[in-house]
């Protein structure tokens, strides 16, 4: 590759012997950070700060230049590139809902980026247009929804399926406001838990409906919705003049792991004629096993689901769908019937175009890697992947739950696999409770993810909660993960933070 | 690979055997596409409709089952999922903005899917978020901004990048609809050329301006917004009491590839305060020709500009940018600090936690393959790239502007590589002008593209547009393609097209 540049490579003449080459060489170097991801012996991450990256570190220098590189250089940059990042497919990385690094997913997404196109019509993607469809409708048969109708689309992530479940509901109950805008709608309000993500505040901003118009839901200790709190806010609302029009139910929410009750929702919403929305971009994946789906009991009622295959299924990112129950709110919501793309006299059957259903135009194709996977897989392989997460977490939660150091910050087996606890130094336990014990406590997590990212070990996240202060959230979706990964991560934390 | 099933590889224990040998099988299936995708002796697709497609072709099956199937299977799949597809980097697929197959993106993609991260904090994807930082400054510089100030951030393709510009104008004027919803604000009007792109309708329509409050402006023979439209658009909607807020120039439009004059519409925009948005999805890329780049002439007095690497630059999909002049508007439009990926007590500089900027919560990394690409064709290549697709226009434009049986949609060499023409079989080529030979002509396009598909030899894309039939729009961004591609594709359109 020595004297190679890119302009040797396909389509030049005689291209074909050196991008073999060149391709070859790109393989090694990723089958080798393969292997090393699952090799407990390697760091999880090898850190730097943002100044250090951007000196440049010997011979990985990130800035664009005019003159082009050689391959052997872009090499030594594809390899870098590696060296600085993070393993998220490592046994000890545990910092996302997405973790691991599935085999036959990553083949996937190899075969989507050769294959480069776009899912906006079934021209240019025919096999992908039909792999979405046929994905879609099984995963709304098992949500429950008779015969898998209904409709649906894989979105750039979470935060954007749960934007198309708002824009849908708004359509279905005023449809003017496509046309005439929010100024033809009353005054509508939302609700969601205040445990909820945050994508359902940026949804009201975004979509025009004012953050203040998105009415947090108190939440029991668990951070489960209070549906006797939803009603009263529904009857408070419109006694204030309000429109209550869009509730999101959060199966799996982000750093407690809670299920809201979707039944006790869902009457409250056929009741005052609501939206009901279940946003299951992280818990979704229950509905996978057979022991675990009852967590979602209620699902089915739902008029949409989001539900995110890149989290808890192991799907290489992004992989995220919204579906909805009834067919055409979708397409209504969103078409445009643009020209140039959705010719009307096709020789084809043009209801495979589903680009318009879509807010996006092009839209990348994320449906392949999670179709061979299942294929892989199977139902049943999902299913054992799932169970063996929340046996995983079962195991940490036991082992802490009584341990000295720690104190979980709330009772009860969680309900996901987030393990939610403070760890506490030496120096702290026997503190009075107080500010001056919180102020310290508080300082705890950061200091030792802190020393854990500079280690390069282990990660795990940490935030605070309303008034809680700063705790780990641990949560497990790598298959990579087992027992003694889960003692090693406990060992770490006590090592770093025994002396803080 | 005969016996292995997806629980033999990593991180199965002796996984690491089986899973070099199936990843290497599958870059072997991958490495053979990609010969054959510059092989002007392989088809550019081999057509099957949907029912064919969903019935199973022999071997190949698109349904989910609940065991998982052998890897050997899984190979199968994989080669057939390519066969059936369509070869986008085929020097003779010109259906798209976006074709070809950039080798050293190819290989940015497979890494990208590799590491498997996210793009929301500086902690999970430490190189990445430093690469995009100085990646979109470099962009901003070529774009003129002093400096290279101001801001941006990568998204799922243009229609959300227009979104992010119509977010931010409104947040940068009204900024209390992001708490309050559009009923804080007046009535806002938007514009944009009857040309532009739909994404900015969509835009209107989710963000709750509505469709009818986006004005169409009239364009000339060339697609061309016309200013004085413009201006008198704005008096009259200020005499309706609307609040012109934003107008959208389009630098390439999809169908005419045309460019707004837009210093002509920046004057008018400073006049009555308005946002102006360049769509510059399609166009943007000329903005690194030297030759070409006047085209552009005033992008740099935009407050906002889409860019699209992935159309006129060869980046596989996705890869577009959203670029704002203005520091902290954009963050500002999106913020909502989530607590549990945001901490403000991280141990680097936080700044770099670029993810609330965005509408997405999760997002791609789209960024490193178009870095690698820079690094390794460098700002001249890309300059090289873009000055080839438009010579191979030009030389399709004098091809046929004066030869029989073709006729222009508009007069004058194209601005863009979109040349816009109808073919006349002969049978019409005499008729009179008149509804029976309309009628006629709106059927050739769709005929010959039908067999052009049926024929799996090339590809091109038609549509009407406002009182004209179906035409062909050519387009090329394609660095495979030579002049002998574009003499195949005339002469297939005569052969196929001749007795119509």
């Amino acid at each position: 590759m020595l004297q190679f540049f890119t302009l040797d490579l396909l389509p030049a003449k005689n291209g074909e012997e050196p991008t073999m080459q060149f391709l070859l060489e790109v393989v090694d170097i990723l089958t080798n950070y393969v292997r090393k991801t699952f090799d407990r012996s390697t760091k999880v991450l090898d850190f730097h700060h943002p100044h250090q990256l951007l000196e440049g570190m010997e011979g990985f220098n990130l800035e664009l230049s005019d003159q082009p590189e050689s391959l052997e250089q872009i090499l030594v940059d594809c390899r870098d590139t590696l060296k600085y990042g993070v393993r998220t497919g490592h046994p000890r990385f545990f910092n996302q809902l997405s973790t691991g690094l599935d085999i036959i997913g990553l083949a996937g997404e190899w075969l989507t980026s050769t294959a480069n196109t776009n899912m906006f019509t079934y021209e240019i993607a025919p096999v992908f247009v039909l792999m979405e469809q046929l994905t879609l409708k099984k995963m709304r048969e098992i949500i429950g929804w008779p015969d898998g109708e209904g409709d649906g689309i894989f979105s750039p992530g979470g935060a954007i399926s749960n934007m198309y479940s708002v824009m849908t509901a708004r359509y279905k109950f005023f449809p003017e406001v496509k046309t005439k805008g929010m100024t033809a709608a009353p005054r509508l309000v939302l609700f969601t838990s205040e445990h909820s993500h945050y994508s359902i505040k940026k949804a009201s901003a975004a979509l025009g409906f004012g953050t203040e118009n998105l009415i947090l839901l108190s939440t029991d200790e668990r951070g489960r919705v209070i549906p006797a709190d939803l009603e009263a806010k529904v009857i408070d609302a419109k006694a204030r003049g309000c429109v209550p029009m869009f509730v999101n139910a959060t199966a799996g929410s982000t750093v407690y792991g809670a299920f809201d009750p979707i039944h006790e929702i869902a009457d409250i919403c056929e009741k005052y004629n609501m939206w009901l929305h279940v946003d299951g971009a992280w818990g979704g994946g229950l509905l996978m096993s057979r022991k675990h789906r009852h967590k979602l009991r209620g699902v089915e009622r739902a008029n949409s689901v989001t539900w995110n295959p890149h989290k808890m299924m192991g799907v290489p990112l992004q992989c995220s769908a919204i579906l909805v129950r009834e067919r055409g709110v979708l397409s209504g919501c969103n078409s445009m019937c643009a020209g140039y793309l959705f010719q009307p006299d096709k020789q084809y059957d043009v209801s495979y175009d589903t680009g318009d259903k879509a807010i996006q135009c092009g839209r990348h194709v994320d449906i392949f890697k999670f179709w061979l996977m299942w294929k892989a897989k199977g139902t049943i392989g999902f299913e054992h992947h799932i169970d063996k997460c929340l046996d995983l977490s079962h195991y940490l939660y036991t082992k802490i739950r009584d341990r000295e150091g720690y104190q979980m910050v709330f009772e009860g087996e969680p309900q996901h696999t987030n393990v939610c606890f403070w760890y506490l130094p030496p120096g702290i336990r026997d503190m009075p409770d107080g500010q001056e014990r919180r102020d310290r406590l508080h300082k705890v997590a950061p200091k030792i993810k802190a020393l854990m990212m500079e280690s390069g070990t282990t990660m795990v996240g940490y935030q605070p909660q309303g008034d809680k202060v700063n705790f780990f959230r641990m949560v497990i979706s790598n298959p990579a993960a087992t027992r003694s990964d889960i003692d090693f991560l406990t060992d770490e934390i006590e090592r770093l933070g025994h002396d803080l």
